[in-house]
């Protein structure tokens, strides 16, 4: 008997009909012996509404009344839940986060899960009941006030409860078949990925992959919570997210499938794309031990997340450089406001703002131990005819810039040089899950 | 320095524009120098869709299920309110029913409060801030769900509130301009009742008024609450609900007001009407002992509750009698099948079952002290030409029962009859609270 948490995101129960498609698979899973913890967002529009709702009301609601605003959403969804799994035969109770004993600190609107006390849906479990809980939210015990735990949260709040819980899979549900070699939108020929390990599938969550929530991933490496990302519309296997290839085994695969698929770290998991960053140039900097890091130091203080990093070798004649990095596009504004208050002080010549660039990542797990990987990967973006910008890479990871109108004709060629391409393309859709 | 516990119902805050006009009313009294405690209930149609949400997912719901559902409703309006309230500089915080300490029984939807402990309201109001509370909802301490509180709910809430808070008064608002001398819609000269005692309004409420629901008058009575009903819409003083004419001060009347008023107890405060009733006439009831009682019991074991009751003198040639009582319509069907299935028990003839009757209450302290009263009553109705076909009478209210078609002919007459028809017809509406 296996203690199974399911994560169902918004489009999977966007209304009545959908609710009780979920209901079934509740049902389902219970009555093939398993104890089930159902995690649910929002309905569909339901948070899109009341964030309407807020700004006809006040263009800067404090935050405390916004989590308790949003949180409406999932109450709505959760009971609805709960009433379709009863009706189906299946005894089921819904709980709210702090019911749930999901423990955040007091960050209104972006909360950190600090601890989960699951007393309730445990008790729940052993009475043979399905526990259903509201996703995205928590409590802040000092005040007694319900939190919410801002992007990726119903995803973080079921690996969560499945580390809490000990359970043996949290099965993410979502539109999609599992995670892909590529974006299938842009490479038609890409292929489900069956298995995949914690840091390769961070590195694909954090250059572009929005099919799992990077911070639901790291707390699921950190627990050890083996993952299982699945369609929702359909009974196939996804894809599965663990520690190492040989450590999952796979409840519903056959024996002996897919066998030589673990006997080896497969060289590439998949090419992820991103084109929601932009570039800055800082041009003419004087080489001057410091300048960098005051740089970086300032940009960092105007809350920018830095990505990648590119500095010139400094010109001989001039003893000056110029130092480029990217960073998510929203964040170019006040980036570029924190860089010209400190332009006396740095003594730079000028800034320059591009938001036209794309970034493509390669991310294997095997590539540490082939040399010729970058080597096979530049190559094939030359004889696509596309100019590399920036180059940043990790151990299980390369990335590189181009130009934004490039980004696809880039991916679809690496794609095809490491083998990945399908032999029949399928027809299949790719996207972010909710939140 | 007061402190008032204003209560909005939700045709107050049916969109973003009319919750901050209520923002507005709170504003105005927290600049006044109060203490302002609110009670909100949900927007306008919200509770009627998620009723609806839940028609379509299950038949039959657990009651525990539809009342997390329904408190969705609450959660939504009360943080809103309390943005729009912070957003004109007074600092406000929204709370469920079980922040708020509201603790109730556990019979889902229609739970009684047992206690209510407001400590977070009181912080709240210690710190100089606006407390905006769910109506409506409380908690089953022993289970730590929440609750709802069924019809009048939020009235009730309300008054529950400022009889822990121990207030100066509690303000409902609504969208009518107080309680009337009867329904305006039926007698377009009525006027507003300036001051009521709660036992008259207890006996308006119990036959028919809907301004405010009967369970928070006798929790307004219980407790000693000076209840003040108004409308939301405008500044005017409404109907003030005390313990006698002389106890409750309007602090908005100018000195000297009314003085009058107050002297004397009012002959009449209104005629009430009720449609919602129908008549089970059981017919040759044998007369004996505890055939009467019989009846009565297995009728109130069918869950109805039984208003008026007539019994026929017995016929000297037959040794039976009729009995006739009314009821709610909707608790026809199971009474009329207690009784069959009591028929050979009893011995009656046959059973009539009649919903085309009406209810006529005149209600008013003073009518104690003047015997002339009902005499005056059924020669107005007579004049009219209309035929009284039951009569029942408290020491303050006399109700009679016709034809429902004769009446709203019924009320004009008894309401001019009884000199309560103002000078000038006002235009008003008048119309029941939400819940």
């Amino acid at each position: 008997m296996a203690l199974v948490v399911q994560k169902y995101g918004g489009s999977s129960v966007a209304d009545a009909k959908s609710v009780k498609r979920v209901a079934k698979r509740i049902a389902e899973a219970k009555r093939a012996g398993n104890d089930v913890v159902v995690v649910v967002s929002a309905m569909g529009d339901t948070t899109d509404d009341l964030l309407d709702l807020a700004a006809q009301i006040s263009p800067l609601p404090p935050k405390r009344e916004m989590d308790i605003l949003l949180t409406a959403g999932e109450r709505i969804s959760m009971s609805l839940l709960a009433m379709a799994t009863n009706n189906l035969g299946i005894k089921a109770k819904s709980f709210t986060g702090p019911q749930a004993g999901v423990i955040t600190d007091a960050a209104y609107g972006k909360a950190r899960i600090v601890d989960v006390v699951p007393h309730r849906i445990r008790r729940t479990i052993e009475k043979g009941q399905v526990a259903i809980v509201a996703g995205f939210q928590g409590v802040n015990k000092k005040e007694d006030d319900v939190t919410t735990l801002g992007r990726g949260g119903s995803d973080t709040t079921a690996v969560a409860l499945a580390a809490g819980l000990d359970a043996d899979v949290c099965e993410i549900f979502t539109d999609v078949d599992g995670v892909f070699t590529a974006d299938p939108r842009i490479v038609p020929t890409a292929r489900k990925i069956h298995r995949v390990t914690y840091e390769e599938m961070l590195e694909l969550a954090a250059s572009g992959a929005k099919v799992l929530a990077l911070r639901a991933v790291e707390y699921a490496r950190r627990y050890g919570v083996p993952l299982h990302v699945r369609s929702s519309f359909s009974g196939a296997p996804g894809t599965l997210v663990s520690g190492t290839y040989g450590d999952l085994i796979d409840p519903n695969a056959p024996d002996g499938d897919e066998e030589e698929d673990v006997m080896e770290d497969p060289l590439i998991s998949g090419v992820a794309h991103d084109r929601s960053e932009a570039k800055i140039t800082v041009t003419g900097v004087p080489d001057k031990p410091g300048m960098a890091a005051r740089i970086f130091e300032v940009v960092a203080a105007s809350g920018s997340n830095i990505d990648m990093i590119v500095q010139n070798v400094s010109a001989a004649s001039t003893g000056r450089t110029d130092i480029s990095f990217t960073l998510p596009e929203g964040s170019g504004p006040s980036a570029l406001a924190a860089l010209r208050d400190v332009k006396g002080e740095v003594g730079y010549d000028s800034l320059e703002f591009d938001d036209q660039i794309g970034k493509l990542s390669l991310v294997g797990a095997g590539m540490k131990s082939h040399p010729g990987v970058s080597a096979r990967l530049f190559g094939a973006v030359r004889d696509a005819g596309i100019n590399i910008e920036m180059i940043s890479t990790s151990e299980i990871r390369i990335s590189i810039v181009t130009r934004a109108d490039s980004l696809d004709d880039a991916v679809r060629a690496v794609h095809t040089a490491f083998g990945l391409d399908s032999l029949e393309g399928e027809a299949v859709v790719y996207a972010g899950t909710g939140r």
